[in-house]
């Protein structure tokens, strides 16, 4: 086989983890840290051994894929386990009960038709993947489903065209969040989307699953930066036009985006792109409280400042990682421009801010322009220092641990935080004895927040999957029963499936089914996400 | 019959121009008007007389609203003929071959669930309207159809509810502009939606069609102050949940706006509004050349500068509507907002004029802080006076005169402009023996501007609409041509349909015809737009 045929490598990923498989804690410092909550808890841990892929024993591939696709279609465990993505407590522990039977690996539109139509053809499952980030099971292959065809977009991994004069970048669908980067900065560029997933998830990804960026306000989500998109059906290509706006008829873009798979495989799309910001100006500034925290972060969002970043961080929040009090809130405000100082909005934001009961000393209104070093220093570096993922190394160690995050209008927006947070810690007590919850602003609008809770129960043995659904559940029903979305920005996947049904209108779903036969007339994309058929 | 269920009555509207009936010209205006070009080009016109409702004699309606829903189902002269937009030539001549055979009103939620079930039932088309201000014939009864409902929203007229706190309203979708403003303004509000047709066009509509409103930089379409809509289908209700923002598949919403009226009947619509503007700013630069205009242009909308107003004009437009001198192009900046000083703004957003060439004196830089008088001086005073509407005095006295808009990428941008003029002279040279065409930009993208052209041909007797309709396709092909939108904020209706078809991918038209299926099974709803069936 030419060497050009080949597939390109990418750095080999943990199957039990989020990252790289590089970045796997060795067994001794998992010994380590289960040594620390074991002393924390007071209590014996038992931790299970880190799964290694040359001990699998995976299901037999179920279906074969014809010789004239099989160069790019891989059986071997570690693909196989690491397309499994689902279910992380039995991951963790090597099981790996339904992995797909095959995965590919097309490098090009000719294969990726073909992979498709092999799929669409027999009826196998065919679940389009980007980085397998998914917190929403989003990739997982289907339960009770003859044959599943993982298709990795991974070797569509370049940034095609840029179009400086229009900034903007024709970005083909696996592009990692780094490599993407790396392609636009020599040229002064960035696409200034950074989720927290960003070193292992791609731009399709972030298309499909209407991915949460970089900017807290104004243009929050991946959606308001595509410009257009390719897509591959079952029944052929779907190809929007670059526009910068258009009013003619409903977006096929805003169709396409947040699809999760269900109605094709994005290729390639036209992003807007940033030219890299050279002026920074930050401000961290403190609350004497949760309300006033948010009552100030209205105000600044809906004065219309637009700040890069507006997040919010409770007192709970503030105290554990930026060294509040435990009763103050922390507004971390940050604004950027790759043309303009941004000491005047930065400066608007906090005399609002202080106007609301908010406190910060002049000397810590940090303005960075061109050619200046940004400031980091004070409670905004503190809070950036924790914000780094903790890479999982305390999972599967017997405890309850978890994210949820929504949208809600400020009117509700008091009355809703108590109401999960009741909920939340409800099930904690009921389920582990007791926990912790806590909350952060992540995007702010001008007509409400996306309020982003963490929570963590106490230590308790014999804890079971089941038990951490149930605080979960506990999270997701508040949110439905208070009006809110399921997700803001962690999409739906299978594991939101029951709170998206409750949300969306009944016809929409209606009409999405009917959209999808059209284009995937035997109903093999990525079954599960969003609707039944 | 009990005075409250009596139909709310609204000003009477001409049959034949935009506008109210106590707007018309007279006959005697009409006739100075004529005498006026007559002069210019040095003919003699023959204008037809205006037409009296009185006179007509329209087709008998073909079908008679069962009594369970007389009361609100009109079909006198004025209504059929007010409700037959589509061919304003013949209209002026009136001429109204193919009016609705029933004009519903109706006035709850019960009644427009009678009427579309009666519609659904017997498959006569049901045309959901709101102002009829449709430059596209985006509610001209269909051709070939055995009975035609229009469902006219005018009881709809209320704003149900102000949250404050968020800046949202709750707003009937048959809400006139003017109305809509004024039940906001006593709260301190604003929609701050103010196409060309606001007094004659309903918040409805403007969803429907994806219109664009005031804002020509960041959120320039009413797709991004929508909250969540609801809309009556004949297969039930959909209603989206109020979300400041959400990731949870795709946007239920975004299928609404843009739907023309083909998925439903919106009935209302929670809106995000606006604190009414205190603080402004304003500049008018002139630059030595077109080119030199939209290349400032592009510089201060990708510094995200985000002015509501970032309106160019070419030198055609900035001579006939602001005295300029026929070489310079005009850029009209303004910024707005309820809480702070817009006076840095502004000067950001001259300086970088000025870096490309733009001229304007200190003097001439206009900020108005709380409580201060606007400025409406200079060049920006000129051309707002330019801007009020004509009022279609001059229609029907044998000329072709018309508009098209869209957008497209920078990059593309020059040799594009270049190919529309060409296109619409050529076309206006074959057809009128020469004319002229100009060009202003309404919003503008951080990847391209959406330029507005209008065109005029020379006087030529005997013209007929096929001759205009020529003119216009030579504009609209080459905007297809040259890889724009059919429409930037004019919606598709069916004058754009031929272009759109060539626009959009193919696969979504297949998507959206399956979701109108969905639900509207019968296909009765506004048929002709968007998608054949």
């Amino acid at each position: 086989m030419a060497t050009e045929t080949a597939l390109k490598a990418h750095p080999r990923q943990s199957i039990w983890m989020f990252g790289l498989e590089a970045d796997e804690p060795t067994e001794q410092q998992r010994g380590e840290q289960a040594a620390v909550l074991a002393k924390r808890w007071g209590v014996e841990l038992d931790i299970p051994p880190i799964p290694r892929v040359e001990d699998l024993e995976l299901r037999a591939p179920r279906i074969k894929p014809p010789d004239s696709i099989a160069e790019f279609c891989l059986t071997d465990n570690y693909e196989r386990a690491l397309h499994s993505k689902g279910d992380r407590l039995k991951e963790i522990r090597g099981q790996f009960d339904n992995p797909p039977d095959v995965v590919a690996h097309p490098r090009t539109d000719q294969e990726l038709e073909a992979v498709l139509e092999w799929c669409s053809d027999n009826g196998y499952a065919a679940i389009p993947y980007g980085g397998g980030s998914s917190s929403a099971n989003g990739v997982t292959p289907p339960d009770d489903w003859g044959g599943i065809v993982t298709i990795d977009m991974d070797q569509f991994d370049q940034v095609l065209e840029i179009d400086e004069t229009s900034r903007s970048a024709l970005i083909q669908a696996g592009t990692y969040g780094p490599a993407l980067e790396d392609q636009l900065r020599p040229h002064g560029y960035t696409l200034r989307h950074f989720p927290q997933s960003f070193a292992g998830s791609t731009l399709g990804g972030w298309v499909a699953t209407r991915s949460g960026g970089h900017f807290a306000t104004n243009h929050t989500h991946i959606d308001d930066f595509v410009e257009s998109t390719r897509m591959l059906t079952p029944s052929g290509w779907w190809e929007s036009r670059r526009l910068p706006g258009s009013g003619a008829g409903p977006s096929p873009d805003r169709l396409v985006v947040g699809s999760e798979g269900s109605l094709g495989v994005i290729t390639e799309a036209w992003m807007r792109i940033q030219k890299r910001p050279e002026y920074r100006a930050t401000a961290g500034v403190t609350f004497p409280s949760w309300e006033a925290g948010y009552e100030a972060t209205r105000r600044i969002v809906q004065a219309k400042l637009w700040p890069a970043n507006l997040r919010l961080l409770d007192p709970e929040l503030a105290q554990g990682s930026a060294g509040m009090d435990g009763d103050q809130a922390l507004l971390v405000i940050g604004f950027e421009s790759a043309e303009i100082s941004q000491d005047w909005g930065v400066r608007q934001a906090v005399e609002i801010a202080r106007d609301a009961g908010g406190v910060i000393d002049d000397a810590d209104i940090l303005t960075a322009d061109a050619g200046q070093p940004t400031g980091r220093g004070g409670a905004v570096g503190a809070w950036r220092d924790a914000f780094i993922p903790s890479g999982g190394s305390a999972l599967g160690i017997g405890t309850i641990g978890g994210t949820v995050e929504t949208s809600i209008s400020w009117e509700r927006w008091p009355e809703f935080d108590r109401s999960v947070r009741a909920a939340l810690l409800g099930a904690l007590k009921e389920i582990c004895g007791g926990g912790t919850v806590n909350c952060r602003f992540t995007h702010v609008y001008t007509d409400g927040p996306a309020p982003y809770y963490t929570y963590a129960g106490l230590y308790r043995p014999g804890l079971t999957e089941e038990d951490a659904y149930q605080v979960r559940k506990a999270g997701l029903d508040a949110f439905i029963a208070g009006g809110a979305t399921v997700t803001h920005h962690h999409a739906v996947g299978r594991l939101h499936r029951p709170w998206y049904d409750q949300q969306r209108p009944e016809l929409f779903a209606s009409a999405l089914r009917a959209a999808k036969l059209a284009v995937d007339p035997n109903a093999v994309l990525n079954p599960g996400v969003l609707i039944d058929m």
